[in-house]
């Protein structure tokens, strides 16, 4: 039996099964797995690279189906010749996920992802199988449109103390991620001026769903404290989509002065206002800032949330509430429209912030984050001092950082090649054409304090030394 | 302490918590249940009403959150004067899900539920509850933007084996129900020509996204073998939408000639078509038809199919087969989004197909609509004869039934009267314009064949007696 002895890395963003489904792939292909050989079992080669029983599976399953492996009675799994891989009925394609790096990744440095050491993982799972014992029609149908009537309740009273915005739960509608959202939303504002106003640089992954939905994007440039307005009452746009609370990517709070020429503009020149409070739990100095719908008298805001951040990005749940002059619209257009979000995901939810965890997870989380990002500072400090800008500190789970006489290509590359990988904010910038050429992003959510201490001493050696 | 006797009907559609909800506001609000009377415990009226104590809590939670009623000390709930209601943070409105009807129903052929008795809870549980044993970076993450690979893989397999669908993983997304995949479909598509032709009738909710998304419909007419192929080559749409295995909401089956001349069309008009395969699992009569995709060399087919008709409606999880040649556009145009179905039940469905579960669930599932399906021709035949037409009688889980000198709105009304809820047809229509007056659609999913059996014998006395 054939000895496999991949390198599977935890930390660089591959799932564990991809790494190990793309190491015999290439082994076979390569002729280093000859045909005929038999592959270890399940259960010995998880014991062996020390990975559960159901990642080794899911590579096997993918390769036995891709027509590299075949499960062969009395032998065990078998590779086949390549000749016959041809007559399989699924071309062979390389998964997008595919490894192109060299140097393995030993700190990754990614926007979005949480902290899973921290996450209450046997409570939610407890909280899951709560939902679980729901009458079945609430468990297997489609559930209400809008979403589960107790979440949106829950998330009525927690918007209101949390975030000052009033509502009522019959103006939330539970989406399944930002995208999914903001997609919603232009269907509700489809109009003859497709333009919007957005933040440059700002959210890609908003950006996006306004092009694919034809809209044209006016790019607002920002001054030192948020959108620049006299430049917004120039343009010609519909609807301006902005992040006020932490500004996507630069963190900047937008002033009570502003909101109020935002709220202003809005109300004269009859345009919505698309709030995207994505991360605003996490604000590390000073109190929290109240969200700009709390200011909206006139209903000319459209507040959008998310789960993602402050609970689990694998709940896939967003959120948004639509002003009551909106609402008439929703029904009507989105009158034979299913809800998106598994009842079972949005009960659990309802169990965790019914029983009062949320509030409490949220404390929680800050504190969390708050010493990351206390260590990711300092850690800068000492190690690079006034070699590097330290831009946006005060709230989030990312921070940016310029650094002089070098472009962020070679800041990606250098890092990159040291084991550190650090991400670019061109894809943030309109049509990529970033105004600052040496910055990158460093997010921290899924970094142990200790990684970051180690991966910035990396960084510094990288890009200094 | 008060006694509350609200009557809950498990039938008509309205969660039980939903009704008792809103017989406590009712009741509130109209003084039945005067301020400061103390409701009766969680415990007490689960126990009465004989229904689960979340559902009790839950309605209590959302008079609560809207104000009507206040948790004491030592007192318990109890139910606040009206003036202090208006001070809520929280505008009253009625939920949308709000009860109209005077006549409770006692037999709903509603479309698209699924019978919830034959479905394998206990074994979804399990899978769940397997599923949540992952990794956690796999259970807490995005995970992958086109959906879970062993997901992926194992659709990929069925889709050969049981719908003859060629394709990769990698062609595969998942999504979040059958809007979000078609709105994902048309930011791909999003051309100068947005025109698409639609059968008429035919899905509302489709109808919508195209409308929704700013797309003129042509409505191409049916031909008692479907579409009506010579009206749709004058036709300027440069997308065809279509149900080719069963018509919806008719029912009738796409002819092998006019998918050929399906194909050849969009060849010829450089088009695409959008298949939507969302019940061909269930057929009663003659061999399975392939799927339409099966046929296309081209690669002008997009393939969308659902788990909510086959599976579970709240899985809330739908697929696209992209065309190779999409597969570029959709990278680089949804280079930013993220999946939109939790990892959770991605995970726990992926664990049930590749167990071997999902092919059996299946044939199941066939045997125990087929019965129903049986049994709802049998009580037409016996009680109605000649007096009503059978549309569409040999798959899926609803039927039409055609009633002479009666309108659509006479039929649906007196059923109603006598308990029964049918459902008319005019939202299938183009602009509700129906040009069968008499038309009325049953659904049969979540009946029991008892109450088939009862619900038609009622509709004869409601409609001819």
């Amino acid at each position: 039996m054939l000895e496999l002895n991949p390198l599977l890395n935890k930390q660089n963003g591959v799932s564990i099964y991809v790494q190990l489904y793309q190491y015999i792939k290439k082994g076979i292909e390569e002729g280093d797995i000859p045909q005929g050989s038999r592959l270890p079992s399940i259960r010995y080669l998880s014991a062996q690279l020390k990975i559960s029983k159901n990642t080794v599976d899911n590579a096997y399953q993918q390769l036995m189906a891709e027509g590299y492996l075949e499960s062969r009675p009395r032998i065990g799994l078998t590779v086949l010749p390549l000749e016959q891989l041809l007559l399989s009925p699924f071309p062979r394609e390389n998964p997008k996920e595919s490894v192109e790096n060299e140097t393995p990744v030993r700190y990754d440095f990614k926007y979005g992802d949480i902290d899973i050491e921290s996450f209450p993982l046997q409570l939610w799972k407890r909280c899951l199988n709560k939902a679980l014992l729901d009458e079945p029609e609430q468990l297997l149908q489609y559930g209400p449109r809008q979403g589960d009537v107790g979440l949106r309740t829950e998330l009525a009273n927690y918007l209101f103390q949390a975030r000052g915005v009033r509502c009522s739960m019959e103006q939330i509608v539970i989406c399944s991620g930002t995208q999914h959202a903001l997609s919603l939303i232009l269907q509700l504002l489809h109009s003859d001026n497709r333009s919007v106003a957005m933040e440059n640089p700002g959210y890609g992954g908003s950006r996006s769903v306004f092009r694919n939905h034809g809209w044209s994007i006016d790019p607002i440039s920002l001054e030192h404290d948020g959108m620049d307005i006299e430049r917004l009452r120039e343009s010609t746009a519909s609807v301006a989509y902005i992040t006020p609370s932490h500004q996507f990517p630069y963190g900047m709070v937008l002033p009570i002065q502003k909101r109020l020429s935002l709220l202003e503009w809005a109300n004269h020149t009859e345009s919505f206002i698309i709030e995207d409070d994505y991360d605003s739990e996490f604000r590390y100095q000073g109190r929290p800032i109240p969200s700009l719908k709390a200011l909206d008298t006139k209903g000319n805001v459209i507040y959008l949330g998310t789960y993602s951040k402050a609970f689990l990005p694998a709940a896939r749940m967003s959120y948004i509430v639509l002003p009551k002059r909106l609402l008439e619209v929703y029904h009507h257009k989105c009158r034979d429209y299913s809800q998106s979000v598994s009842p079972i995901i949005q009960k659990a939810l309802y169990v965790f912030m019914n029983e009062g965890h949320f509030t409490g997870h949220i404390r929680r989380m800050r504190k969390v984050y708050q010493k990351k990002h206390h260590t990711l500072i300092q850690a800068l400090n000492k190690y690079m001092g006034n070699r590097v800008e330290i831009i946006g500190q005060k709230a989030g789970i990312h921070l940016l950082v310029k650094v002089t006489n070098m472009s962020t290509e070679e800041l990606v590359k250098n890092a990159g090649a040291a084991g550190v990988k650090v991400y670019g904010t061109s894809s943030y910038w309109m049509d990529g054409k970033e105004t600052e050429p040496s910055l990158v992003m460093l997010g921290f959510g899924g970094l142990s304090e200790e990684a970051i201490e180690r991966g910035v001493a990396e960084l510094y050696k990288a890009w200094f030394a």
